[in-house]
């Protein structure tokens, strides 16, 4: 994707040669509709629909308690992460759906400390605001002390110390993507174990986890992955580490022979040892359904064609005289394009008003997704023209624009 | 209910009489089945299953991202925890809806130690496996110390230290119920802070929480609330209380102003601050819906009907000559009333294949469910019937009841 389109004809020729044009089918996207906010939450695939419709319908309504055997529910959380294993490239058995970002932070976190033989929970200034209060509540906890660090300018070689570091392989606000690689090449050296949050990643880069020598991970299933909204997270969490690690939360889904009710705590192998409660299974049916949208495709295609729908972005806005957030260089950007602008609320009300969804982040950024599996270049085109026109106009400075919703 | 009935024409009589047989008319329940399962996963209520249609066909597929304001998924876990609150006798604001049940008492013990001063996190050796472990959990991370207390005899005067209790209101084995007021004042008194797990109590007894003193609870709300296989459960805290606890899982849902990304992490008010990540809409959705199943209906009638019909499986298992589990006095019992039996999981197995649903505990407890919202005296009667009948032919020693599941 050597070429940014210069025209809407352009863009319908690449939407022609695209391999992945025929992917956008599997989801129910509705009418009049340019959504460019699947980095926040994913539209509903069809398989998802119908998924949840059959559990409520008749896994619930007739199959009752019967169907945590008969309908595999007990089983869903290891098999859908084995499923989400092959889109992060990690082996099957080293991916557990379960709980949300948060639990899941804090559970790798505290399990990871004792293993660095020391009590340093490490989180940049920048970082997403629960991967910071995860670590802050920990210390408060008692379990670590924290070690906060400045703001990560990309620039910056990565320095961290003994201990274990929390960190966004996808900045939330800027798209800045990390070298995965490289950071767990200097955490290696220092002692450190890293545990990185793939929720802007997972779905959208093509992640070799395992090959990249990453040890610890938990990730969004609601965005990329389109599991649907609060879709359960999950745990990747590479087998020689995890059965030497303790979560501290050993809820009765983590633990080996569950229905024994045995006096002492075993738990179960691997990953699956993180699982804690009942899992929400409307919910991870919903999620399970929806990586099937995923069947067949090439990650490094869905990568690729990102970065050319994110570099179409940064060409238009360029040409508005727009200030970039995000990386320039596409290969250092992940899922999502982000622009500054002082008025960036209301100016992302105006163009929700349009029908064309992107999202805003306090203070100043408004962000676009350009998830690959839905999004055509005509319709990040026709967004960018919009968004011309609502700056042009001055369209955003209404009042209506300004009120703040309880989400944004 | 101070008659129990002799024959299957008293059982007519007392379902006519019931103030509460309508109700059964809001639950999706198959035909040819008779669900004495309630305790374990409750049936689903039509309001649940015509919710969760419209949460993913409308305000998932259609609504995209402007559902979290427009259809209210942002306020829901307050909201459902407003609805559940009146069922369990507490103040709206104290009850959230969050997490499961592990998470919970993990974070409310967790926050609770630092309240008494103390390390000590008690547990009795017949507690439900995961409040067992939860505590041992605990006290394996280092936020506390574990101080093991023996089975837990019913004539025993509770006797605590300054701590942490982790204990079930009624046990899932026994189905003895505690007496929340008497506890509550000897934890003052010795200055100890009880969790209460009210999984298998809540939406079938009379709770008083906030009369009787209790200060903190996580509950489960997949069982007699129905909210759906594995719907998120709920956390219980005292407004006066909560206030000064901070949960050591610090995620964005339990951070007041969460949508302005503030470097500082402050917590909601009261309970609402144990939430943590984002909640799986569908699952609270289906949960919230599933509540209104208890509409205008006095908690004081479920559980005198829980009782009228425990005691008709206490009279008819004396009858079969059974030795039960539970206790005998109906005012001492749950929903469920458990009969020893060594090859009890076949029999299980062997009703199943009838259509009638108990279900298991391990090594040898029988469970027989009476959620009066749905179970009808004819229903247990018939229940009893054919109990009476695969234990006198020994219909339940044949080679494939005798398979353990996974999920039993």
């Amino acid at each position: 994707m050597n070429h940014t389109p210069r025209t809407r004809q352009d863009c319908e020729a690449l939407d022609r040669a695209d391999t992945l044009a025929a992917i956008r089918q599997r989801f129910a996207l509705p009418d009049g509709v340019i959504y460019l906010d699947g980095h926040s939450l994913g539209p509903a695939p069809h398989a998802a629909l119908e998924r949840v419709a059959r559990v409520t319908g008749e896994e619930w309504r007739r199959g009752l308690i019967r169907s945590w055997n008969d309908a595999g529910w007990f089983d869903l959380p290891a098999r859908t992460g084995a499923k989400l294993a092959r889109l992060i490239g990690a082996a099957d058995g080293d991916v557990i759906v379960t709980d949300s970002v948060s639990v899941n932070l804090f559970k790798l976190a505290a399990a990871a400390l004792p293993m660095t033989g020391e009590r340093t929970v490490m989180v940049y200034a920048d970082e997403f605001p629960t991967d910071r209060s995860i670590a802050t509540g920990l210390a408060a906890a008692g379990l670590g002390e924290l070690a906060p660090l400045p703001p990560h300018q990309r620039t910056d070689t990565p320095k961290i110390s003994r201990g274990v570091l929390i960190k966004s392989a996808v900045n939330y606000r800027t798209s800045e993507v990390a070298d995965i690689q490289a950071w767990e090449r200097v955490a290696k050296d220092a002692g450190a174990l890293i545990v990185w949050d793939l929720s802007h990643a997972t779905g959208v880069l093509d992640l070799r986890l395992d090959q990249w020598g990453a040890r610890l991970a938990a990730g969004c299933t609601y965005k990329f992955l389109n599991g649907g909204p609060g879709a359960p997270a999950f745990i990747y969490a590479r087998s020689d580490l995890a059965t030497r690690m303790s979560s501290p939360i050993r809820g009765w889904f983590g633990q080996k022979d569950q229905f024994d009710f045995a006096s002492d705590y075993t738990p179960k192998d691997g990953a699956a040892r993180f699982a804690a409660g009942t899992p929400p299974i409307l919910s991870l049916s919903s999620l399970d359904a929806a990586l099937d949208a995923f069947a067949g495709i090439d990650l490094s295609l869905v990568e690729m064609k990102a970065h050319g729908l994110g570099q179409l972005i940064v060409s238009r806005a360029q040409d508005m005289g727009l200030e970039l957030f995000s990386p320039l260089d596409a290969s250092r950007r992940g899922g999502h394009v982000s622009i500054r602008h002082s008025d960036g609320y209301a100016v992302v009300q105006a163009l929700i008003a349009r029908g064309i969804i992107p999202d805003f982040r306090a203070p100043d950024a408004m962000r676009f997704g350009v998830a690959p599996l839905y999004v055509r270049f005509v319709d990040v085109w026709d967004a960018m023209d919009a968004l011309a026109d609502i700056l042009a106009t001055r369209a955003w400075d209404r009042p209506e624009f300004h009120v703040r919703a309880a989400v944004t």
